[in-house]
């Protein structure tokens, strides 16, 4: 079972403005069309995306679900989803640790996870359970917002697989994460 | 008067650990040779370099002086410097706000200031005195320490100028801010 970590991010570090914002990223104004990161490519090696209750909540925001249909998607939450019979039934809720939670993707049949989500990504990370991450740089400085990282009990070395840049400036990062435990 | 940045940081944005320590950066336990990633370059086109006390205290800590015998160093205290018999006579305190001090350094004919250090570089970034920003990522993630970046009371715009790398996995990415200040 791999994990991978698809995201943007400010210069700073930052993930979303404090209040979910994201009107920074290149794209979100409407004013041109959003461009391919390697997303699709990304997207398509994954078979389940597991993303927190906030990021969740604030995805149903947006108007239409972001994800194929058919892709498997696990939201970290003690508590159950509300109904919504717009939501592909795909849709589940998962709870634990994130080695418990792999683990049981794993057990169900599932070879590779799309991690999402400041908190989530943080705590798959510190728990040394994410092996890739692709960070694609937005030039811009925001000055504070909700993080991309957070805290770690000891250092994670990167390994840089390589480095892309795409207009408007941004430049996008692939690294392995050289001490991640190989969980299962 | 231009000020620019050239800097080394963590994939999660620290400069150095919490205590200071620069034990990650490449080259810094002695096993290879620092490579040199364009500072030289950047050096000699700068005239004068601006360091926080802080920045200055530590410098002092690595033995010999890290900067070329006839480059003007200010120092931001408002306190004295301790006379230091081996230091060049170029280095002088200076306090007031960036404004302050890039005019004053402008009225003194300087034409290209390095602003070094994490306190120093937020500051005068605050105060859209940085035109241009050289950050070189190190493939670490350290979960700590002390920040490149910091609040700001606006966005700060930027234009991404180029990229590149450097073994072992380092990518140095050039920023020209575009809603920096002309402040003289």
């Amino acid at each position: 079972m791999r994990a991978s970590v698809f995201i943007a991010t400010s210069l700073d570090g930052f993930i979303a403005r404090t209040d979910g914002a994201l009107d920074w990223l290149p794209g979100e104004d409407g004013t041109e069309p959003p461009e391919e990161h390697g997303y699709e490519a990304f997207i398509a090696s994954v078979d389940v995306v597991v993303i927190g209750r906030g990021t969740y909540e604030k995805v149903l925001t947006f108007g239409g679900w972001p994800y194929r249909r058919d892709m498997a998607v696990r939201v970290l939450s003690t508590r159950n989803l509300q109904p919504r019979p717009d939501l592909p039934k795909t849709v589940e809720v998962a709870s634990g640790s994130p080695g418990d939670i792999l683990a049981k993707l794993e057990r169900d049949g599932f070879r590779h996870a799309y991690i999402d989500g400041g908190k989530t990504i943080q705590g798959f990370l510190d728990a040394g359970l994410i092996q890739r991450m692709i960070v694609t740089r937005i030039p811009v400085l925001l000055g504070s917002g909700i993080p991309l990282f957070g805290p770690l009990h000891a250092d994670l070395r990167l390994r840089h697989v390589g480095t892309k840049t795409f207009a408007p400036g941004l430049v996008q990062s692939e690294y392995e994460v050289e001490n991640a435990r190989s969980h299962a």
